[in-house]
């Protein structure tokens, strides 16, 4: 990391004690940083208070994480801003202290090294083994029980291989490692529901207010029958996808034209 | 936390970068200590070792943790020794570095304030609202993403209850926040099995050994018709139930019986 702000402060430093390490017990959100601020912070920061209300995690202010994450963005200037928040120290092993102090932890980071074909000619995706779980108490967070992904992500290193699509444990295609999908069947855009298992990006958000996306399930049938697929998130903004396994699929009109908006919008993180 | 060892150095500091924290992407060990020394450790470590080959997380020797949790143990001579091992810092985000330099951290505690009727007169439990869901891939591991029962254990404040049940999304009875369970129906020791959700606890193990109890699910209804209930963990040893939500259980021969053997054997973790 280049540089880390915890609670406000450069350190280099977090309790052993910290339920963030402990138990996971926390969220995170990872922002594209563009011309030294944050385009999409205000969406970030409701996802992150939608978290923290079904956590039951209390004392952060918007005010103060804005001013933390955007006085990093000025430095980095273009890259990530990633945030973590967690319910702090203390409790009695699982439970949570009555008055939690919350962890803040904002890190600058360079922008990831995607090759610029990954936007240009698309992305080769692979099936991941594991299946996700489902919980829909859990389920949409950006929170820090991500085991699911680490493991999905150890799965393959072929470079050739950008993402893989993750499904849930009755075979329905969710999401990518760290990406959500759309698809376009018919000409219309579906991307598949997060309230059992996956995380409610925020680039999905956009791309569904935009779209009016609909959202149902989506198994490998409704996969292969798809004229387009892309997937999206707040750093990269959308890659159509060229091919998931053997099956290829075109770029096509749908995928480039909502690229085209995203660059035109300052928010796409095209290289 | 009294004594905390980062890599075998005192230290109160953990990288903010740390993928133990990022992702919960690790193990942990919570450990009962007796007479300076931890009379399970080599169960603890069997278990540790089987969730790291599992994660994929090499580089943790039995040899330096015996040592570093050994040295504490001495130190509290009566109390608990917890041990987090994480994937160490690196990676490129979800995907573990090729070769990970793992982060061992042993804290030393005070033995949990439980009272003594706790063990005497046994626990009332309530049943959790919030379901557990089921991965093969992650279940059985004491792994770091314990979202899960954090959440659980924020459903209630009533000191007079000791702990709750979890049951997984099909409603299945499978384990308290922190402790295993098993029922006696017909004078037999049954056990949920843990191959879908839940921790294979070390206590479960040892008392699945001492008594052949069957592993088999089990559902409200079995709850109900049981004879006897009771919760274990390599901290408590066992407390006997003696109610579930308004359903009273007697402490019967075969619970009292189990607890009399873990006491010969210093395997009780009664005040």
């Amino acid at each position: 990391m280049d540089e880390v702000l915890v609670n406000g402060v450069r350190s280099t430093c977090i309790a052993p004690s910290d339920r963030g390490l402990q138990y996971g017990d926390g969220l995170f959100e990872t922002m594209r940083v563009h011309d030294g601020t944050i385009p999409l912070w205000t969406r970030h920061w409701r996802r992150l208070a939608d978290g923290c209300r079904r956590l039951g995690l209390e004392g952060v202010e918007e005010a103060v994480l804005r001013e933390e994450t955007h006085r990093l963005a000025a430095v980095v200037a273009r890259g990530i801003v990633k945030l973590v928040i967690t319910r702090g120290s203390g409790g009695r092993g699982y439970r949570p202290p009555l008055e939690a102090r919350p962890t803040r932890i904002v890190a600058a980071h360079a922008s990831p090294h995607h090759p610029a074909s990954h936007w240009r000619q698309g992305v080769a995706l692979r099936l991941c083994r594991i299946r996700l779980g489902r919980n829909p108490a859990l389920a949409g967070m950006k929170h820090l029980n991500r085991l699911e992904q680490v493991l999905a992500r150890h799965e393959w290193d072929d470079p050739a291989i950008a993402e893989a699509l993750m499904q849930d444990d009755r075979g329905r295609v969710v999401c990518g490692t760290m990406t959500n999908l759309f698809t376009v069947t018919g000409g219309r855009l579906v991307t598949p529901p997060v309230d059992e298992c996956g995380v409610a990006g925020v680039m999905r958000a956009l791309l569904l207010e935009w779209t009016g996306a609909q959202v149902h399930a989506l198994n490998l049938e409704d996969l292969a029958a798809a004229e387009e697929l892309l997937l999206c998130n707040a750093v990269i903004g959308i890659w159509p996808v060229r091919a998931v396994e053997r099956q290829e699929y075109p770029i096509g009109k749908i995928t480039l034209g909502l690229m085209e908006r995203l660059r035109q919008a300052g928010l796409s993180g095209e290289v």
